[in-house]
Order: structure tokens, then C-alpha cells, then sequence
């Protein structure tokens, strides 16, 4: 089994993950490519974070999970190999990793460093084809990573806000808008365990608010704002058949406040 | 061989589509998956049931064929496993299969209602993830599908408009518009079969018409107005070089009657 | 190994490039497939011409390169098979090899005529389903491409800008705008070569100016505008961190000029 999957803010139909592809297959020609998105948006390394998190361990053992957005490319930042929860990852150290090593602490990290296994020369614009690739065929093949460079200490972070839990309230933020215009918050099912979820639970996101934590969609006439525990087991707001976002206006960033009387 | 494929209104790009690939490699690592779109629009059931009848018997015999477009996700709507034209189908019954049905009458139905082929626990909002995808590969790996559930009578269907032949005239509808801005109608060439398709063939769609119904686009004038027998055998609406959805802002649903003198 | 991959103007996600996927594995199960991208403008010849010289001889020796970008469909266009560096190329001929063909001299061409390894009946207004595809996965098979028609004399090609060197500086155009909204011109590193980068180098673009030519982006604060040697060895201008075509207007074929005092 190889399979790599990339991750990147190309853009959709980009030519340059079509030119690391090119660069994979050079390498090992029966890998198996995946796709997890191009379409983070330019330089948004948070957004790329929450990708990883959400989708990585969905993955089998043993994958290797690609990720390049790289506002930093061509300065000193490192480019590292880790190991999480069994599956491999090369990226930036700018914070890509942050949000998936919160959860599952890295078992090995690894500063690449050892241009054997890059192509030569590496230019300064494009750390994701002259590096990342290359590395992430080679791994495909079996590579020992210990032997792409030297121990990387602790990896970089982000400020991810933290939702807090208050006695009649927990306050958290909008994480993520997923396609289909769902707001997806920070506030996990575990904080809201052993609270009321039905109509005595009030949600605020700006100035809107609803009653009540449900479990579908469906349960709902279309148009209905509501409050629901995703499938990704947090707590989320949707517009039945709508896009909440675009209706309400309401940004990444934005707070949301579960309170009961 | 092992292809599956997916349809979603997931959208392009989305980390839902990737968390179902995740899924399915974890459970059949040598599947070969290939995308038909995750451009759908949000649920919208009949657009996906259209490019479901255009692709899925393109593919070869044994082709696992996901789709999932399910408004009616956690509500009591079954998902089904279908034979049909010695392709597997994995979708919610909810006229997604509608089309191709229409054409291939199913050769087996079952219903999914085993739970030892999914997910565990199953969520209320994403059976995607935790019904379709498992199902699709444990098929793609030899399962035979009457151990998904029990025997599903009859598929629901969609009120699909049905074009009227008259001595002079045919009326239909356009079906879709393709990404090139082409009007697809619901007119076969069949339909057509033994008419004038010189000028005395007059096609009308709403206020605008034109005369003759032709073969390819290179035969007329960049920006003409032209009626052609489609690559898929149906009447299609099109202005040469240019987007004719953009142009004269007609939309799914627009009649359109072929009229001879 | 039989790498395939697809370049189209058909948009992302579009059914008609499922449709030519569903052909290729009818005849070639195994075939490995991967999109360049479909996310040419509709009949943008020219843009599909660069992707291919951008990204074609990134594919390992014997990948199959299809491209469908294809005004001329149903018209007596030729199509063809190019060997090419050591890659096949099947497309229309109509200028979409004419960049990766300046590069490097086709090594075999053949005009496709021989309907054995087409579908049937053809169509005219879908060759890339009818005979592309199918042409390409029998290739992908190991078929001899001289069986495929006579040899071709000799490629069309298009009227591309030609940069040009004086002595006190070198004059191109914006060939290209990429996903993060940089400008790629038709100005290379070679042309570049043996003047100062310094800021003796000033490059004007429309009625923006710079001075100097660097290698990175992380060289400069946020919101700068830069030149730059591309990752592509070619010159590059960019707004550090933003879309430099957005934020300046500036489209394909503005002219860049590079003066040294």
C-alpha cells in the first residue's frame, strides 16, 4: 500500500499540483494519489489545519498526508516529516500540523534536511515540488524517514481559540464554513455531555439564536435555523436546505454561546 | 478491478469527499476511485440523477457507482444497493437512481440494513460516511449484496417531464445546462427520427429561435444560434463558442418545441 | 505502468470528463488516471498549450498525456498521437502541442484515421469520448501508435509572442496569471542571464513599476509587488500574499518590459 494524499491552497485544477503528481510518479509510479482539497483558500494555513484534522486519520495506517500552503516559502522555516497516529506527514512547520498533533501527539519528527532525497536544484518558490513531493514518493517506497535529516524538536503552533466552559454556558467560536454553508464551531459534544439538549438550551451566533440541540437535518422544515451535533461530533449551525453562512452573513471567527437558564 | 465511484453535491474540493475516500482505502486499499463530480448543486436530487444516467453505464460492467445527494439524511428515507446494466449503485432512495432506471430496469434491490458492513457508531447527518462508503467497499471486495439487508420492492422515482410528440411539432424541456453553457433538452434524437432536420425544422426556446438542427458546432459562425443532435443522442440548444445559458439567461425547466410547417 | 493523464476545458467536475474515464477503463481497467486539470476557459487552445509545456515532462518517459480543448470539433481538424521526450500526447491538432513541441521536436507523429480504436459510432461533437480516450487507453495497452494512421507532416501551431532582447533591456508579455493570481511571463532566466538583479533592474508592467529581481516571496513584507525568477525559471510579478492580478488589473498579454540604466 502507498497512498499519498495532498493537500494544498493551488487552487482547484492548478498545473502545480499536476506538476508534483508529475514528480511522484517519477519516483514511484504505483503510488496511489489522493486528493484531500486545492481549494484552501491562498496562504490560509489555519483552514488547512482543520482539513488535516478532520480528514487525516480517516486514512489507513501507513498513508502519507501531503500538505503545502507555504507563505513561507524560501525563508529558514523547516519543512518536516512526522509520524501521527500512524500515518505520515510532510509539511511547512508553520502551524499545518497544529490542529491534528493537538489531538494525537507526534511519535516521531524529523527536519528534512538531506537533499538526496530532493530534486536538484530546489528553487526558492516551490518547497511542495523540489522537496515535499520527492520526499513523500521515497517514504511511498518504504524510505526509513530517520534518514531524511535530524530530530525536529516540538513543532510550531497557531492561537486556536479554546471554547470555554462557564456553569450556565460554553462559549466557543466559529471554526469552520464547510461547502455547504454549515457552521461548524469549536465546541465538541464532550462539553456539552450531561447538559439539556433539548429546548432549554439556548445558541447564539451573533445576533441569531435557536433552541435546542438536534441530531438531522431533517428533523426540520427547510429554512429552519438550527443547532446540531455534526458529524464530526461538535456542535454546529446550519440553515435547513440553505446556506447559513451566506444567509446570516456570519464569518470564521464569529462567537457562539450555548447557555442554559 | 475494483472502481468505485462518487457522485456528491459535496462540493469541489470539500474534506466530506476526502473523508470518504479515507473510508474506503481503510477498508479496501487497492480500490481504484474515481470522481464523476462533487460539483451538485447543493441537494439537488434531480441534477444528480441526470449526470448519473450520462456516466454510469460508460463505465465497465462490475463498477461500484457511489452517489450521495440526501437531503433526507437522518430522516427514514432507505439506502439501497441496486444492479442495474451489471453496474453496482450505493444512494439513498430518493429518485437518485430515478434516471438510470428509467432506462436499465434494475437487475436487484436491496436495502441496506445490515450494520455489520458500516460504521459504527452511524450519525444522523453524514450516512456518506458511514453507511454509503463502507457498503461500496466491502462490495468493491467481493461481498455479495444480498447480505446488505433485505429485498427493496421499488425505487421512488421523480416527476420527470415527459416530452410530447405531436403531428407537427415536439415539446420538451431543457434538462441541464453543461458546463460549456449548452441547453440539454429531455428531446431524443429518437424522437426526431424521420422529420425534416434542414430548415424547415423550426426549435424554439422561449422568446428565441433558429432553424435546422445540425450535427457539430463548426459548422456555424462563432456566437450563432444553433440547434444540434447532442453527444448524447438528445437535442441540444447551443450558441457557438459562447456559453447560450449566459447569453439569452435560460434556465433548467425552459421549454422548447420543435416545430415543422 | 500506464499513467494517463487529462487536460480539458470541460470545468472541474464536469460529467463529459467522467464520461471519457468510464471509456478508458472499459478498455484499460488498470490504467492510471490523473487530471492535469479542466479548468482551461472554454476553447482556450492557448492556456491548455502552456499547461501542457508547464507540466508534461514532469510525468515519467511512457505517460500518455490526452488533452481535449477542441473549437474545432466535428470539423476536419486532424487529430493526433505526438511522441514527445519520451511521452505520447493525443489531441486535436490545433496548436495545443504547439509550446511543449518548441521545447522539444515531436519524435513520431501520426494522424489518427484508423477507426478500429474508436468507439462507434462517432460523434461530432465529442471526440474526446469517440476517439481520444479510447485511442489513449489502447496505447496505454502497449498498442504500436503507427497502427493508429498515417504519419503527419508536420503540427499547427499558434502565433506566440516572442520576448526580445535589446541592449539595454528585454520586452514580453504576461503569458499566464496562476491560481494565486501571479503574473508568468515569457521572459526566461536565460534572458536574464549575465544582467544586474539588483535594483539596477527596474520591470515595468503596464504602469506598475519595481526594482529588482529576487528569488522568493518571504524576501518582502506582505502587499509588496515583486519581480521574480519563478519556480519555472521564468519572470514572475507578484503582490507578496496577494493576487497581484486582481489587485492590479493586469491580464494575459500586458507587455513587462525589464530596462537596466
Amino acid at each position: 500500500m502507498s497512498i499519498i494524499t495532498l493537500t494544498t491552497d493551488f487552487g482547484t485544477g492548478s498545473p502545480y499540483v499536476a506538476i508534483m503528481k508529475g514528480v511522484i510518479f517519477s519516483i514511484n509510479p504505483a503510488a496511489t494519489l489522493v486528493d484531500i482539497t486545492h481549494a484552501i483558500p491562498p496562504q490560509d494555513v489555519r483552514e488547512g489545519a482543520i482539513v488535516l484534522e478532520d480528514v487525516a486519520t480517516r486514512f489507513p495506517e501507513g498513508t502519507i498526508h501531503v500538505a503545502v500552503v507555504d507563505p513561507g516559502v524560501g525563508s529558514g522555516r523547516p519543512i518536516v516529516f512526522a509520524r501521527v497516529a500512524g500515518r505520515g506527514f510532510v509539511a511547512p512547520d508553520n502551524g499545518l500540523l497544529s490542529r491534528v498533533t493537538r489531538r494525537h501527539p507526534p511519535e516521531l519528527l524529523v527536519r528534512l534536511e538531506n537533499p538526496k532525497y530532493w530534486l536538484e536544484p530546489v528553487s526558492s518558490t516551490f518547497h511542495g515540488r523540489d522537496i515535499i513531493a520527492p520526499v513523500a514518493a521515497h517514504l511511498s517506497l518504504g524510505l526509513d524517514p530517520t534518514l531524511l535529516g535530524s530530530a525536529h524538536p516540538l513543532l510550531g503552533s497557531l492561537d486556536w481559540p479554546n471554547p470555554v466552559q462557564r456553569q450556565d454556558r460554553v462559549e466557543g467560536v466559529v471554526l469552520r464554513i464547510d461547502s455547504f454553508g454549515n457552521l461548524v464551531t469549536n465546541i465538541t459534544a464532550d462539553m456539552l455531555a450531561g447538559r439539556p439538549m433539548d429546548e432549554r438550551a439556548c445558541v447564539v451566533c451573533n445576533i441569531y439564536e435557536t433552541w435546542g440541540i438536534y441530531n438531522a437535518y431533517s428533523e426540520h422544515p427547510h429554512g429552519t435555523f438550527i443547532a446540531l451535533v455534526s458529524s464530526q461530533n461538535c456542535l454546529e449551525l446550519a440553515i435547513v436546505g440553505e446556506s447559513a453562512a451566506a444567509r446570516l452573513g456570519i464569518q470564521v471567527g464569529s462567537p457562539v454561546v450555548v447557555a442554559w437558564e
